[in-house]
């Protein structure tokens, strides 16, 4: 027997049963039908016994027709995590410091580690029930620390604040290093980045990230992307493997990239769901929900973790548990899915609500923050 | 119009012509029928939009079944390049010593230079028309260098030598560091490490790198995996990215390890069709073609490289030429094709000879090799 504890991901079971997977921060509609035929419809051409074509010339072009970069400015990746492990290879020695902001990205810190690199924080600030970064703070760090890289997640994960345009254009100038603008989850905010630059010359020593995998719903295929500047797009071209990704994941992004319409009118949907879950949150007692910019929201509650966890496991829902040491209480970050499991999520909220209201020995610390 | 010299992957064109890859040590035979279908029928339950498992239970299983280690000893990579990679990022700081032969798979440099290792090389020399590796003189570069790192490939790339499981087992007990032993093209050879150490405990720091490029005829899929000792399997799975094998490529794999009987067969008619090669080379004037445990086949001449180059793009051949300082003559590696691709490059082979015998001015500082 499985024990409910060790799942993890929808990929690892032949029957899901009735999980709900809310932790990874996964689209949760399934491609439609149609690209999914003309998937199999090509399959028997894709040569499986060739390496892929080591430019990716196609695909970089589709990629140009979707963001309106030339494509000698975009590079692709296993993943959007494969571009950040070739930024470290590319541009971080030992001992270099790394910027980012507190929190972010766990695998941010990860690479620091394995590139033994010093990794230097500004805190993002709660302050009246909304989280900020101190930008001035920010920028005094880049002078101060001269890192070689500078990685900032806007929409930043877990708290789903975006940064503004006139505040990155600040970072991209003064930073002495390469500027990495991790838009993963950009699509869902109300502005980004990577539009506002759009008609313009991309800053030197810049990348905008991006992936597939979120708005796109291609988490399983493992395609990342960027939009550098010249001197980097050539730097992680002369590096990276010449087959960093496969001609399956290739193709398949393909045919996805030309359903942008589905694309959008999905965002447009989550984008609804989450702000309908964040009211609904936000009138449970000991509850609270914060405004996200992202396919995900970050929620505080005095309710003790192993009672949460407990409750969401009897349910099969599996949610992202996140350590705040400054704030109090207990911290979770919710993908958004369909409407359906958000329904099932707000169930158990109230009846989390309901029983420490009943028993309020319950509560961590006393706090009770709603 | 698209000029021949760029043709350099079958993947780029829409539409392949003429042309004949043989640069690559690719399987020249696509996938049979039948795990194609399994393929398209598995299609629609694969769920794109979700993350794959990330410790791919599953595909190390399979691997497990095939390979007769035990799934816990197993890692996954993007390629046996990503595991490569993860090897430098785990064991590999600035300054520190990497020991290979010479010549050997140029990734191994490459990554030397990406982590700014000092690469020490140990030769393998001609002799009496054969190459051989000096063992002492490797054992004692063992030794002097202290490296920590050691890059064998078993069968070599290019000149197609296998090293002897007693010297691979010497330098897994002596290496101060981590050894990795690369039988990429083991399947093509006489005899394997992998398949000696099988019923015995991986040495300590030891791996042994596969590939689901070349045998098994999925170098599109980007699949590689490796057998490890325990504390490099745990080492390379707290590093690697969760998510570093799409659930394509995973399923794609696991469908084609059922089919060990196909691959086996394909590996003996590459096994015939290379040694029948060998022999026709070695009767035409001017050329010499070495023995090879692998499926590709070095071939030295003494004729001139452009006027070889041309007239195997005006067959629209794709070849591999070789640096080789140490020797005279021009050096030329080709992949193991299809009967019809040998004939082909045989017949290309012959009217160079008999050009130059005709026109002696042509031969290469006058070297006549055979």
């Amino acid at each position: 027997m499985k024990s409910k504890s060790t799942l993890t991901n929808p990929q690892s079971f032949d029957n899901l049963g009735n999980n709900t997977f809310l932790d990874k921060n996964e689209n949760p509609f399934p491609l439609p039908p149609s690209p999914m035929e003309e998937i199999r419809d090509l399959l028997p051409q894709i040569l499986l016994n060739r390496y892929p074509e080591s430019s990716y010339r196609k695909l970089r072009e589709c990629l140009s027709s979707v963001t309106g970069f030339p494509p000698e400015n975009i590079i692709v990746g296993n993943g959007g995590d494969e571009i950040l492990w070739l930024l470290y290879a590319s541009y971080v020695k030992a001992g270099d410091k790394v910027l980012t902001m507190d929190p972010s990205f766990s695998e941010y810190s990860h690479l620091s580690r394995v590139y033994n690199a010093e990794q230097r924080t500004v805190p993002i600030v709660l302050n009246d029930g909304t989280f900020s970064l101190d930008e001035e703070d920010f920028i005094d760090s880049l002078s101060a620390s001269s890192p070689s890289l500078v990685l900032i997640d806007s929409p930043n994960n877990p708290t789903g604040i975006s940064l503004s345009s006139g505040f990155l254009d600040q970072v991209t100038h003064l930073s002495p290093g390469i500027t990495v603008i991790d838009e993963a989850y950009g699509e869902f905010a109300s502005q980004d980045y990577l539009k506002t630059i759009r008609n313009t010359t991309i800053p030197h020593r810049t990348v905008i990230l991006k992936t597939l995998s979120k708005a796109w719903g291609l988490a399983g295929v493992r395609l990342g992307y960027a939009i550098c500047s010249d001197d980097v797009a050539y730097k992680i071209n002369e590096i990276r493997c010449p087959y960093n990704v496969n001609v399956l994941s290739q193709e398949v992004a393909r045919i996805m990239l030309s359903y942008s319409e589905w694309m959008e009118s999905r965002v447009s949907t989550i984008r609804y769901i989450r702000d309908k879950f964040i009211t609904a949150v936000n009138r449970i007692s000991k509850w609270r929900a914060f405004p996200s910019n992202s396919n995900f929201v970050l929620l505080q509650t005095g309710i003790n973790r192993d009672l949460i966890r407990q409750s969401m496991e009897n349910q099969g829902i599996h949610i992202k548990y996140v350590d705040m040491p400054t704030y109090p209480g207990t911290w979770l970050r919710i993908s958004v899915g369909k409407e359906e499991d958000m329904s099932l999520i707000l169930e158990v909220l109230v009846r989390l609500s309901d029983f420490v209201n009943k028993n309020d020995h319950t509560l961590e610390n006393d706090l009770d923050i709603a």
